[in-house]
């Protein structure tokens, strides 16, 4: 892959490359030091470009913050419908481990960390990125509960309970999130919500 | 209270308070900016101290690291015993939303997320205080299971369920945790546990 490493060359008919390259490198950066730690010279400097040409795509940092953690939440953890909603929660807790525990998971945590006072409207962006996928799991599990494997559910409370959990055991690092492991979390989370439809 | 606004004066009879004062300025700070932001020059000069007082006490920062969270450890949700699981167990998610929301909770999951290659020392760390707490939630469960109101459980996996749930729920701050959102992801797993066990 031929890569330009002059840092004032403008980037011409590769504005598309330039983006990926911008938008990989602002993750990185996100995912090491924090919001407060992106810097637009250092961006400039990773991503191999000019200044210039960050500051033209995005003249205020928390629009280049919104395109990094809306590509981070289009690319991740889709939602299967096999027809057998525990297999389907148990491959969704599986991606969503693998997205928690890379780069771009870890900064997303990391902007949720981030300090109330300072970072409210950047923070605010990153839940609603968490809701637009409650919205497709809402429906998955719906469509359980008309075949009759869910009781009927609330997506929000649901994903905590999943998605909590997975959470809590890839930040932990002590060994790999496996499909047992994943599994194992579906079913006690299944079996309640049954018991607790019924009481 | 009085405190010394000095920088430069001594401790002199008043090691404790400086200390407290030391631990306390530290745990801020550690929140704001992570590990690698806790620099001995802002940490003196928040807690009114020299520089010198700081490097005496703790010549090398990664110790200073594990006086702060081990503090914070043992401060930190202790569960009671009145001889009912569900209520133990409520009372014990309501304190621990309420250490994860403070300063100090998020000064522990930043350190958590720290990048794997430059802190596993301080991660690991962070795990074997995470882990003193489990040996007594297991001690709990266990006498919850002698009394007939659990099937044999494991408490790494019981405090996975619980508070990775309670965790996602404090790091959207979307609204204060209650006494009825404890109540609910403990029911959950209390009825998801025996009907584990119940296969």
């Amino acid at each position: 892959m031929a890569v330009d490493s002059s840092p004032m060359r403008r980037p011409g008919g590769r504005n598309r490359d330039v983006t990926e390259r911008l938008l990989a490198a602002a993750l990185e950066i996100l995912a090491d030091k924090g919001i407060d730690g992106l810097q637009y010279e250092e961006l400039a400097s990773r991503a191999q470009v000019g200044r210039a040409t960050v500051y033209r795509r995005w003249p205020k940092r928390d629009d280049l913050v919104r395109e990094v953690l809306g590509r981070f939440a289009e690319l991740s953890v889709p939602i299967d419908d096999t027809g057998e909603i525990v297999r389907d929660l148990t491959a969704f807790l599986l991606a969503f481990a693998e997205a928690a525990a890379s780069a771009s998971g870890r900064a997303m945590l990391q902007l949720l960390l981030g300090r109330a006072d300072d970072s409210d409207e950047v923070h605010r962006l990153g839940r609603e990125l968490l809701d637009r996928r409650t919205d497709d799991l809402q429906r998955r599990l719906d469509r359980a509960t008309e075949a009759g494997q869910l009781p009927p559910t609330d997506a929000p409370f649901v994903n905590m309970m999943l998605a909590g959990p997975v959470q809590w055991f890839v930040l932990r690092r002590a060994r790999p999130f496996t499909r047992d492991d994943a599994h194992e979390i579906v079913e006690l989370v299944v079996t309640g919500l049954w018991r607790q439809g019924a009481d």
